[in-house]
């Protein structure tokens, strides 16, 4: 009998448990659907600070930008961590045509962050079209010395979710330099990651192996793509030209950004929820990644501004140099490392500021199963696709402490049409989902922070 | 024994059917994501063809627009239904403004469908702001009588479906004229139906009560409504100006379109999916409802197109006069019980082109139940949300029927941005989207076909 009382107390501790929890759950989303500043930061992000490149002089409004709105805020603490980035530039806007016999066609491209410049008069060569690396290997040096390459292997349009697709094709952005080089081709031409029929270079990260000559590389729009595929079809000589203007410079001092709220019981157990600071330099970093910036410290706001005393420590982490680098990541977790800190949790936002659908974890099955009785509480919210999945780039090297990741999962299916390109602008993003993304986000750390991992 | 086999039988037949089923729905998927030519319909539909309003001559090109393409793709049977639908007409656009002392202050203003013209100077009153009908009804005639009423009750942004919103705002757009044409009001305007505070102002259908004074009601764009609001606060004593030219004729003549396929073993039984080919008059109705149109068409394309041969008869119904009347929806169910007809199911999609999210179903528990062993085969497509909820406007008299009624629930979240508005145009929809949209009900279809009801 005793032990059916207690069984049925624990039972109604259980229900009353959830019953609150749903009820402060409730009161996070109406805060943020009612009276978040999320958007007007992320308008003041992308709008007045702009574009920031790692390295750049917009990186470093970014930083003060954040720390200032952090302190304003009247968070417990807020502090930045040094780390070096690397410092690449762009220089003036990049030239590309076909030339088809008498015909000079136009085409837009973008240098790939990482990439060399051409020689200042450009280069111009005939062209290798590949669908893989396979298939350039089997070509042969002999096939493709002093050819451009040109990857045209297109995302798969029937992935659901958009970033298998990506991850399907973007080998040939962050390698197709290097597999071209090896076998003598004089530049690298790659199909923008988008499953998009349009006029946007959509740039990114690629990084020269050792040994391997150092070619230029750059994308060039879908709609480019087709028409460079469809010439070349009709005329297998013609020649591709490209000039880009890009450099590296010397790495350059940056900064996490780092806002605090320090636990009431447990100190020091540490939850982080982050995004990244960092942008690319063709617009103003919106989806990519200034909303999880913001929805980042929305949720440490909203927990002040309900009065919701965290137990364990919150953190939102502002990462640097998530684009070309990684340094911030990497930099965070030694820091933390360092000072033998130890972080129970890490959610990052970095999928853009769409509605949302759910968080991947990474951790052990018996981490996940910690979170599976949370779900009846989220599912209300849209959040359905709860379950081992992707954590973050920015958080990743977090996982080697143990650390269990969550990566929030908006819907992916408009991401691409901006990820990189010079659309990624404030305009993109609808003031609703923002807030939603940062309501999911503040929910899932409430309930870290109450029930532990 | 016998028993123990025929289970296991039973178990490894149920376990095939869903392998079976999971292999044609991901082909249905493939299929669209791949080939739909749904997003180039949606843009003859809402570019070539335009606005649509109900006795227009852009409704009767849509007419033929839509019978033509369900022609060309081969279908079984294209057939028109006559019905007669109501015909108003907006005439010169409106003007409005506040006059404020010296200043007069324009402000985006739209005439509500359905309601008559203010004098040809127009009108200007004083103004009582209310938000609720109860508030106003406290007020009595005596301070209503001669003025403005302004309805001002936002659409509440923390419920999480839109469309709950909406449900808890519009009886101010749709019988709020009524109300205070009752206590001698001489005008009537709504603050527009959206959360999102921009300048453009919703329009949307309103219907005279009986023996009220059918006074002139125009929604006011968001920030007209807050300025207006701001200003009264200052002034109490300000006017209100507008001027509209909208009248009603008499009824048209107009038709639903269907297009068929003979289901091969049960063609008496019949599921339809359909949207409604009508618009309002503001933009090109491309989210409301050009999506649900096209999208409906495609369920029966890529039947065909992967060949599949519906065992029921298969309709893509486009519904005439959703929006101010739906005589097309009543005059549907109409012809099917003159005929006869056994209509099993209705699918409608007319909450947008946007991402998935699932079906609501109107019917009985044991009918919804029916639907239950299919959700692991809809998950994967991120339609998780399937249950009791809304069918659609034009498939609701068929219930009468006994049909069970399923209504396609796209993420709601930007829906109110372009609702009713001069920005639902072609470039509000996302291709990707769109065609998940079509896919959905495809998969929908299918399962309702194969398995009945
Ligand atoms: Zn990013
Ligand atoms: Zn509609």
């Amino acid at each position: 009998m005793k032990k059916l009382l207690l069984a049925f107390c624990l039972f109604t501790t259980g229900v009353h448990a959830q019953s609150t929890d749903s009820v402060t759950i409730r009161k996070i989303y109406n805060e943020i659907l009612t009276n978040s500043p999320s958007y007007e930061w992320l308008r003041e992000l992308t709008q007045k600070v702009g574009p920031r490149l790692s390295g750049s002089e917009g990186a470093q409004k970014a930083v003060e930008w954040s720390k200032q709105l952090m302190e304003k805020e009247g968070f417990d603490r807020v502090f930045l961590q040094e780390v070096m980035v690397p410092h690449w530039v762009r220089g003036a806007k990049e030239v590309a045509y076909i030339r088809n016999g008498k015909q000079k066609i136009t085409v837009p491209v973008a240098a790939l962050g990482g990439s060399v410049a051409t020689a200042p008069k450009g280069v111009e060569a005939q062209v290798i079209e590949v669908k893989s690396f396979q298939e350039l290997r089997d070509l042969g040096p002999e096939k493709v010395k002093g050819k451009i390459v040109f990857y045209n292997r297109p995302m798969d349009p029937t992935k659901l979710n958009t970033f298998e697709a990506y991850a399907g094709a973007v080998e040939q952005r962050a390698n197709g330099a290097n597999e071209a080089g090896k076998l003598g081709a004089v530049g690298a031409i790659v199909r923008s990651m988008t499953t998009v029929l349009d006029d946007n270079p959509h740039t990114g990260g690629m990084r020269y192996a050792t040994g391997v000559p150092l070619i230029p590389t750059a994308a060039i729009s879908t709609n480019g793509a087709e028409l460079l595929s469809k010439s070349l079809k009709e005329n297998a000589n013609l020649t591709f030209y490209f000039k880009q203007n890009c450099e590296t410079l010397p790495d350059a001092k940056s900064y996490n950004v780092v806002g605090e709220i320090k636990g009431s019981e447990k100190p020091d157990e540490i939850i982080v929820v982050g995004g990244h600071l960092d942008s690319w330099d063709l617009a103003q970093g919106a989806h990519d990644d200034g909303s999880g910036c913001v929805q980042s410290i929305d949720v440490l706001r909203t927990f002040k501004a309900l009065g919701i005393k965290p137990k364990r420590t919150l953190r939102a982490v502002m990462f640097m140099n998530e684009e070309n680098g990684l340094r911030g990541g990497v930099g965070y977790a030694d820091y933390a490392k360092k000072n033998n800190e130890k972080h129970i949790a890490a959610v990052e936002s970095d999928n853009g500021g769409f509605t949302p659908r759910g968080f991947g974890i990474v951790g052990t099955a018996q981490q996940r199963a910690k979170v599976m009785p949370w779900k009846p509480l989220l599912a209300p919210y849209g959040l359905h696709e709860i379950g081992a999945g992707s954590g973050g780039a920015d958080i990743g090297p977090l996982a080697q402490l143990g650390t269990v990741l969550f990566g929030f999962k908006p819907d992916s299916q408009r991401y691409f049409d901006f990820h990189h390109t010079g659309i990624d602008n404030f305009e993109a993003i609808n003031k609703r989902e923002l807030e939603l993304g940062a309501a999911s986000m503040t929910a899932l750390v409430y309930l870290l922070d109450h029930y532990g991992l």
